[in-house]
C-alpha cells in the first residue's frame, strides 16, 4: 500500500473515506475511557472481541459486555466467576455460564449458529480437562464442531492407540497435559493436521506451574507442533478454530 | 478402533493385514541398526522424513538420504553443513544447498512440484533472516508459496503498517523477531489467519539465548498465535505449509 | 515383533486374538468418560492402577474406586483428603486411611498379603516425615517389608553411621531429605543397593521449593543413585518395590 | 572534593560547618531508633522521602509521618491500606487516600502546588491501571502535569496510533504492560522523549510474576526506553517527573 | 487525531498529502529489500538511525552507511570490528574508529557539532570501561558533553565520596557496574538528577552474564533509576543524550 | 587417626573406650525414634542443638524441650509460634519468647550467662527488622553482646558512614538487607572484620523471595563477606557468634 | 549397632579389628596426597572404583589406574580422551578403548568375566548414541547383558511398540532422550521393571542443556521410573547393573 | 560520629586535619585515572588492596603492581596469566608464580612474614584442587598457616572421617565442593569453628556451572556456614585469614 497514493485518491475522491481507513487498519474503536472497545475486530479478524473478565469492576464488566453484545449479537466472556455471570445475566438474560471452563456466552436467540469442520480436543489426565473445557467452548463459539478424547497420557499409551480414529479429516488437534507433556509429540507423530500443545499447571513438585510442560512441548521431536501459553484453553481454541474455518470454508 | 473386532477381522479375512497394520498405525520403518527411517511417513502425514544433519556421521548421512529419496522421490536435510552437502552431492548429483538456510534438497527432475496457497514469513531485523530462511526453504518443499516481509521491527511500525496488505489472503503468517518478540503480537492483531511465532536468540545481555523473545510470545496478548522452539525456522514452516495445504487443498 | 507375520498369524489361527493384544501391548481399559481406566495394568506391570485423589470430583472418586476394587481385589489412592477417605469408606467399608501419609487402602479380607525382602527408607530430619509415610505406604501395598531410619541427616553423621547395620541385605534404600539433599550421597557411599533419592520441598530462603534439593541428588557424586520427584513418596516407594520383588522373588 | 582542603578551610573558618557537611553529602537526619529519617532529602535532591507503608507498625508509621509532614509541609505514602490511612487521618486530617493507586497524601492547605510539563501514562491493557494510578499519584506530587492513554495495547494498534498526538510536547512517556510488553516498543518508536517502561505482574502462566514483561522490555529493540522493577509505578512516577521537572524548569 | 477528519481535510485540501502521512507517523523509509532504512527517523526523534553492525554482511553494510550518511550527513555504528570499519573506510574516507567502544562514526567535516549540558559516566571498576566507551560515544555522537568518573566502586566508598561535585549540574548519571551492582544505588541517593543503570557482564560464578547485577539495579531501593539491558551502554548513552537535550535545549 | 592403631590401643587397653568414642566423632545421642537428639553437640562444638519448631507436633515438641534442657540447662528454639511457646511455658516456666524474633528461651536461672565480644547487626530498613531480631537473640544466646544500627541502607549513605565508629572493635558484623543487598559490600569496604551477610526475602517485583539479594551479595565486589541463606537470621548469629568466641576467647 | 558394646568387643577380644573396622564402615584407602582411592569399594559395594578422567593431570591417572588394577586387577575410566588411552596403554598394555563412549578398560586376561541378567538400553534418537554406549559400557564392566533398541522417539511411536518383546524379561531399562524426554513415560508404561531415565543435552534453542528433559523426567506420569543427571550414561549403567545383579544373583 | 561536633573540633583544633580524615573514613587513594588505587586500604583493613590480573591491559597492570608495591612493601594479584606474570617479573624482579592457582606474589625481601594460627582447606575432589590453591596462596599472603585435606568427598565418608583430627584447633576451615556441595554440611557437624564453603563450577549437566553446589551450600542444615561465590577461592582465603587473624592474635 502506497500511502502517498491513497491519500491522494481520497483527494480526487477516487477512494472514499471509509475505504481509506480500511486500508489503514486504523479501524473505528468504542471509547469507554476505562477500556477501548474494538468493536471492528468481528470485520477485520472473523472473530469478535472476547472479554478476559477477572479482575475488572463490576460496573466496567456490565458495560463491556452489553457493548460487544449490541455490536457482534454475541459475546464470550473467559474466566468468569459465578458472581460474574449472575451480573451479566441481569442485564443480558440469555446469558450462559460453563462453571468448568468459567466462560460466559450470550447469543441472540434469532440468530442460527453452524457449527463446521472437526477439531479435536485431547487430555492427558482428567485434571487437565478445565482447561480442555475452556478451548471446547472457545471453539465451538467460533463455529468449530468438536470431538473429545480424555485421559490418554501416554502411562498407558494403548488408551491412545485404540482411539486414532478421531483423528480422521481433523482440521486440528489440541493437546492438553500438565505433567506429562509428551503427550503432543506422541499425536504429532499420528496425525495429518496441525497440532497445538497446551501446557496445563497440573501436577506437582519440580512441574514448577506448568514451566515444565511447555519446555517439553516447545522441544517436542515431532514435527507439526505449535505451543500456547500454559493453561491457555481458550488461546488454543481460538487458533484451532482460525485454522478450522480456513480447512473447511 | 476396537482391536478384538479388528483382529477378529483380520482372521475372518473381511480385512487385509495391511489395512489392519494402517489402522493400528504401525506402519513398516527401514531399520537400518543405527537409525530407524520412517519411510512410511510420507503416507501417514503428507510430509516424507526430514533429515536432521547436525551430527550425524558421514556413512550414516550418506545411507539415509539414499534410503529416503529412493523411498520418496524427494528428501531434504536440515542443519546441513556445506561439507554435508557435498558428500550427498557425490552420491546423489541433483542435491541442491541453501548455505543461509543450512538445507539439502534432493528432487526428481522427471516430478513436476506444485506450490499452492500463501504463507507469509517477516522478520523484526536482518539478523533474523536465517531462521526466516530455514523457514521459507522448508514451506516450499511440502508445497507452499511463499511472500516475505523482511525488517519490519516495531520500533518503526510504519515499516510494517505500510505492508499489510501482504496479509490479505494468506493462509498463514511466520512471524519471525528476537530481542524484539513483539513483533507477533502487533501481526496477531491485524491478520485473519494464523500466526506462528518463532523467537530467534539474536541480541544480547539479558536475552539469554531466546529465552526472552519465547517468553514474550507464548505471553502474547493477541489471538491466534502459537509458539514454536527458539531458532525453529523448520518447525515453523512445517506447521505452516500444513495449515496452508489444508487451507488452499 | 514383526506385526505381518503377528497378523497373518491371527489370520491362520495360529496366535489366539487375545495373544494378538497382548502381543501389541494394547490391552483393554475400562473407559468411564470422565476417565480411561488401565485396569490390565496388575497384568502388565504387576502392579493395579494407583488413584492420584487430589482435585478429583466426588461422583468420579466414588467410581474410579469401585471399579478398581472389583478388578483387582484391592486398591490404594494418594494425596487423599479426610473427607475423601470418609466417602470411599461408605462404598467400601474396609477401606483405611493413613492421615500422614494421606494414602487410602481397601483390601479385601480373604486375602493374604504376604511381604517380602527389605526396603529401608531414610529421613535427614523429622520434617521429611510425611513424605517418607508415603514412600512407606506405597511400598508395603506393593509388597515390601519396610525399615525405617529417621532423622539422621548429615548435620550429625554419627547418627547415620551408629545404624548402617540396617542397610545390610536391603535390596534397595530410599533417602528423603529437603534443604539437606546430601544424605543420598553419604548413603550412596556406604551401600550395596540402589538408592532412591526424594528431594522434599522442605526448608526456606534459598530452597525454592525443593529444587535446591533437586539439583544436589541429581548432582550426586556417589554411584548408585537415582532421583525422583520433589515429595514423591509414592514414587520412590513404587520403584523401590519393584527392584525389592524382582531382589527377592 | 579535596578533603584536606575541605578541613584546612573549616579550620580556617573560610567554610562553616554547614557548607563543611553539605558538601560531605553528610545531611542530617531524624534517628527515631527503629528508623533513621532522611528529613534533608528534599534539599539534596528536589524530592522528600516518601513513606513505603506496607508492613510498618502502626506507631511507627504515625510518627514517621508527622515527622516528615512537619520537616517537610507535604508527605506521600506508597502501597498503604484503608487501615493505615485511617489511622494517619486521625493525626493529620489533611490524609487524603487514592485506593487503586494505594497512596496517602497530605498536604499543608496554604502551599498552592503548581504542576508543570507533561508526562503521558500508557497502559496496554485495563489491568494495568492500578499501577498507572500509582505512577499518575507520584508524579503529580512531584509536581509534573499527567496525562494518560489506558488500554492500548499492541494487539489493537490502531488504538494506539489514533493517539500518538498526546505524545507531542511530552517530556517523558511511562509505558505499562503486563503479558504484553510489546507496548513499549512501538512507543519508543513513536516519540522524541525517554520512555520509561513498567512491567506488571499481569498476566498468567509463563508470565511468572512479570519475570516475561520484565525481559521483553529490557530487551526492546527501540531506542530510548529504561525499564523500572515489576510493578514499580511509583519509581517510574519518581524519575519521569525528575526528567519533566528539568525539560519545563 | 481523528482519522475521518483528517482525510476529510486531505479530500477537502486543506490539509497536504505530506501533512496527513506525518500526523499518520508513516513516515517513508529507504526499501533495501534485504532491510528497511529509517531515513526519517531523525525527524521524527531527533536521533538518525543507528546501524548495528554485528553479523551483518560486508556489501549489505556498505550499502546501509552510504545510503544513511547521504541522508543525514553523519552516521553512526555499533558493535563493529575493525575489519568493519576498514569495509566503511574505503568508501566513507572520514569514518573514524573507537576500538574499546567498537563504534564507527562518520561526519561530514562541513557540519560543526556542538556538545551542549552534562552527563555524567561512572563505572564501578576498571573492566566496566568497554561498556563506558560505547555509552560516551554514543552519548556524544547525540550532542552530550560528557564527563566521566570511573573506579569509584562501593567496596571503597570513599573514592566515590571524595567526587561528588561532579555531579552538580548534571542532567544524568550513566551508572554502570558489574559484579558490584550496587553503585546505582548509592549514586542514586546522592544526586538530583535521572540515573541510568547498566549492569555489565563482568564478574565470574554466581554473575550469571549479568543477570546478578541486573536483578539488583531493578530492585534498587534508591529513587530515579531506571535499567537498560546488560552491556547496553549505547543504550544508556542514547537515553541520556534524550534526557540532556531536553534539560539544557 | 589411624583407625587400626585406634582399635588396637582400645584392644590394649591405653586407650579407654570413652575416648576412642570420641576420637571417631560418633558420640551419643537420644533416640527418641522419631528424632535423635544430638545431646553431645554442646561437648563437641561449644553450641547446644537448636529446635527448629516450624511444623513440629506439639508432644514432639515438648519431649524435646525438656531433654535438650535437661541435658544443657538451656534450650532454645526458633521459628517459633506463640502457641508452641505457651505449650512449652506450661513444662518449662522458665521459658521466654521474643515475638518478632519468633525464638524460644529457656535458662536454668541458676546459671549466670556471661556475654562477650562484640557483633554488629546492621539493617538496610526497618522491614528487615524481623530478620536481625532473630540473630540479635541468637548471637546472644550463644554467647556474644550486639549492638545494632538499623535503618542504615545505602539509599542515604550518610546515615551509615555517621556511624562507622559502632564497628571499632567489632569481631564480626551482620548486614541485613532485602531488595538492597547493597548493604554487605559498603560495610565490606569499611571493615576490618569479616561480614556475614544476610539477603532478606524483603520487596516485590523482581526480588523473587530474595533470590536477588542473594546474588548481589555471592557477587560482592568486598572482601572479607560470606553469606548465609534467605531470610536465615538464626544462621548469621550462629556464625557470628562463632567468630565472636574465637576472637575474644 | 551400638559403638560402646563394639569397642568393649574389641577390648575383650570378641571382635577382631578388622571386624571392627568393617562395622564402622571405616575401610582403608590409598593415600596417593592428591587422592585418596577407595581401594576397598568393591568389597564394600561390590564394583571398584571408577575414574573419572577428565581434566587429571597425566602423572596422577597413570598412578590411579596401576593403583586401582593392581589392587582389583580391573579398571575402568570415564570420560576419557584418546590421548589419555595411549598414556594408559603404555602402562597397562591390556587397556582398551571405546571412542563413542569415551572409556578406557583394562581386564585381566587370566579373570573370565560372566555378564548375567539382562539390561536394555533404549535411545530416542541417534544422536543420543553417545550416552548410550557409555551406559552400555558402564553396565557390562559391572557385569550385567546389555540389549539395545536405538532410534525409537515418540515421534514414530511404532518404532517402539513393534519391539516391545524386547523388555521381557529385562531387570532394567535405561531409556535416553534429549529433546523428547517422553521416551521414559511410554515404556514406564509398557514394562515391569524399573525405569533409569538419561536427560540428554542434544536438542537446541530452549532445550537449555538438557535441563527441559531433565524436567519432562522428573515430571514423569508413569510408575517406575527415576532419573539421573544429564548425560549421566555412567550412572545410569552403573544403577542398572546393581538392579540386575540383585535381580539375576 | 557526629559530624557537627568534629568539624567544630577540626575548626577549634582540638582535632587534627589527619584525624578527621580518618575518621570519616575518607581515606587517600592513588588516581591512576584508568584506576583509583585504594592504597590506604592496609590500614583501613588489615589486608593491602589485591589486584584482580584478569583482562586488565598490560600497561594499566604494571603502574598498579608498582604503586602498590611501593606503598605496601608487598602486592599479590589473583586471575593472573603466565604472561602477565613475566610482565611483571621484569620490573618486580622478586615476583613468585603459583600457575595452579593464578596468582602472582611480590614481596619485598627484607620483610620477615610470620604465618600464625590454623585455617584448614579440604576439597571434595581432586578437580576441586584448583580452586583450594587459590585459596591456600591468598590465606597464607594474608598471614595464615594452612593445612589441607584434599580428595575427601562423601561418597567414601571414610576418608573424612579417618582425619578429623585435622581440625583440632583449626580457626576455620574452607570446604571446597563442587557436583558434591554436601561436604560443608558434614563438616559443619564435626566441628567447632565457623567453615566457609565455596562451590565450584566442576561437574556437569545439571549442574550448572556451579550453580547447584551453591544452592546445596546456602541450604546446609548444619550450624556455622557462610557461602562464598562460585570458584571464589580467594574470597574463601581472604575471609579465613580474618577469622584466624583475630582468633590467634
Amino acid at each position: 500500500m502506497d500511502i502517498t497514493t491513497l491519500l491522494q485518491q481520497v483527494k480526487d475522491g477516487t477512494v472514499s473515506i471509509e475505504e481509506a481507513k480500511d486500508q489503514l487498519s486504523l479501524k473505528t474503536y468504542e471509547n469507554l475511557d476505562f477500556a477501548r472497545l474494538d468493536i471492528d475486530r468481528k470485520n477485520r479478524q472473523d472473530c469478535a472481541e472476547v472479554v478476559y473478565c477477572e479482575g475488572k469492576k463490576d460496573d466496567y464488566l456490565i458495560q463491556i459486555f452489553k457493548k460487544l453484545y449490541s455490536a457482534n449479537k454475541e459475546v464470550m466472556g473467559t474466566r468468569a466467576s459465578l458472581e460474574q455471570f449472575l451480573l451479566i445475566k441481569d442485564v443480558l438474560p440469555n446469558a450462559e455460564y460453563n462453571e468448568e471452563a468459567r466462560i460466559i456466552k450470550v447469543f441472540d436467540p434469532s440468530v442460527n449458529k453452524q457449527l463446521i469442520g472437526k477439531v479435536v480436543v485431547c487430555t492427558a489426565g482428567t485434571s487437565d480437562l478445565y482447561v480442555a473445557k475452556e478451548a471446547i467452548e472457545t471453539a465451538e463459539f467460533l463455529g468449530a464442531k468438536v470431538e473429545t478424547l480424555f485421559d490418554v497420557g501416554v502411562s498407558g499409551i494403548h488408551r491412545l492407540l485404540d482411539n486414532v480414529d478421531v483423528f480422521k479429516d481433523a482440521s486440528c488437534v489440541i493437546a492438553i497435559a500438565g505433567m506429562e507433556g509428551a503427550l503432543a509429540s506422541v499425536i504429532g507423530g499420528l496425525v495429518r493436521c496441525p497440532v497445538i500443545a497446551v501446557p496445563t499447571s497440573v501436577g506437582y513438585g519440580a512441574n514448577f506451574q506448568g514451566l515444565s510442560a511447555l519446555l517439553t512441548m516447545i522441544n517436542s521431536c515431532s514435527n507439526g507442533i505449535a505451543v500456547v501459553n500454559i493453561d491457555n484453553g481458550y488461546g488454543a481454541g481460538y487458533i484451532a478454530a482460525q485454522i478450522n474455518r480456513q480447512s473447511y470454508k
